[in-house]
């Protein structure tokens, strides 16, 4: 039977939704910034990760003024924990997106992206971007094989950035130290922003099948 | 009135207690490793992250079955879903120590940090040592004051990391690219950890004062 309960928790669940959409709108735009050496566009995802951190505040507020009314247990009560915890990784996701815009506006009017590394920054911003909106549909329809598809998009994100690291290593690398640091910095925070959606999926997964998803030798 | 409740709340808290332990050693060894070019102790520290994770999982498992059990509401509520997000954290920091074991091995025999780095990188692990040393008073005593420390300790974590980017930014940084991306990636690894080490003090203060702490402009 459904009950204000179940509204609530759905409520939540929208909320969670709501916060992928724009985690993958801000690491798209700050890709956008930064390649287009856009400041605008950069400090708008700078200004609207305070909007990701609030609905973060409000949503683990919500969950935990649920937990406490409701007194859940069993399933219920582990869509709760988990709800916390994927709000986290998503806050992080943000967090993420917000160090790329930074970054882009760090070297503005220049772009901080070397010509020959375009190709693969624009890549991870379309991996990055495939993988969210992937994941928000994992959570909302609990789709435990699209959770499993994430993790070969992982691989992905992973062989974009060693492709990275071996265009800075190359003999013609040519921009110098400072452009290394700033490409080895922004090479991370993609994948980093990858490994959290993995992370979250492996919880949808979880919550769904009560095992770990596992799909790597 | 004590029952087994606050029981099993103090074993958590101690078990937290010794996740921090067990991560200050594991950053602490991986730096003396990283260091000393010690491929021993660095194979030791990426083998013990295993027994952090697992500790997670196992006091995570006791905080949700507690939650299911004793259905706590108010402040031994938040204090449960407190612990989920410390040991969230000081797994991460773990991974972190993890890394920088990694690092280590990968340039075996060579070390992977420059003769003029060792100072700053030196400091960094004695800051991360001494941030989470102070982090397992905070958490054991509920001490405010330190929590508010650790916060300053932070500030010098954050100073040793700007000195470590100038070093590679320096004319005389003889070098080369990949020593420069690994110590880009070094430093962020000390630095997230003493970032992961202030969000556990802030929840420790925001648990005890029911705000939160602020000592920054």
């Amino acid at each position: 039977m459904r009950n204000a309960f179940h509204d609530e928790l759905d409520g939540i669940s929208e909320s969670l939704i709501q916060m992928a959409i724009l985690v993958r709108d801000a690491i798209t735009d700050a890709t956008t910034a930064l390649l287009g050496s856009d400041l605008a566009l950069a400090e708008k995802v700078i200004a609207a990760d305070d909007v990701i951190d609030s609905i973060q505040h409000d949503l683990d507020a919500r969950t935990i003024n649920l937990m406490a009314r409701q007194q859940p247990v069993a399933s219920d009560l582990r869509t709760l924990v988990t709800s916390l915890r994927m709000s986290a990784d998503l806050e992080r996701m943000g967090d993420l997106a917000h160090h790329v815009a930074k970054q882009a506006r760090m070297r503005y009017p220049n772009c901080a992206v070397p010509a020959e590394l375009i190709p693969t920054i624009t890549e991870m911003g379309r991996v990055a971007r495939g993988i969210i909106d992937k994941l928000s549909s994992v959570m909302e329809h609990r789709d435990t094989t699209r959770a499993l598809e994430i993790e070969v998009d992982d691989d992905e994100m992973d062989k974009l950035h060693r492709q990275l690291i071996a265009t800075l290593l190359d003999d013609n690398w040519s921009h110098g130290i400072e452009a290394a640091i700033d490409m080895t910095l922004l090479g991370r925070y993609y994948e980093r922003c990858a490994d959290h959606a993995v992370s979250i999926a492996r919880r949808v997964y979880f919550l769904v099948t009560g095992e770990y998803a596992s799909i790597r030798p």
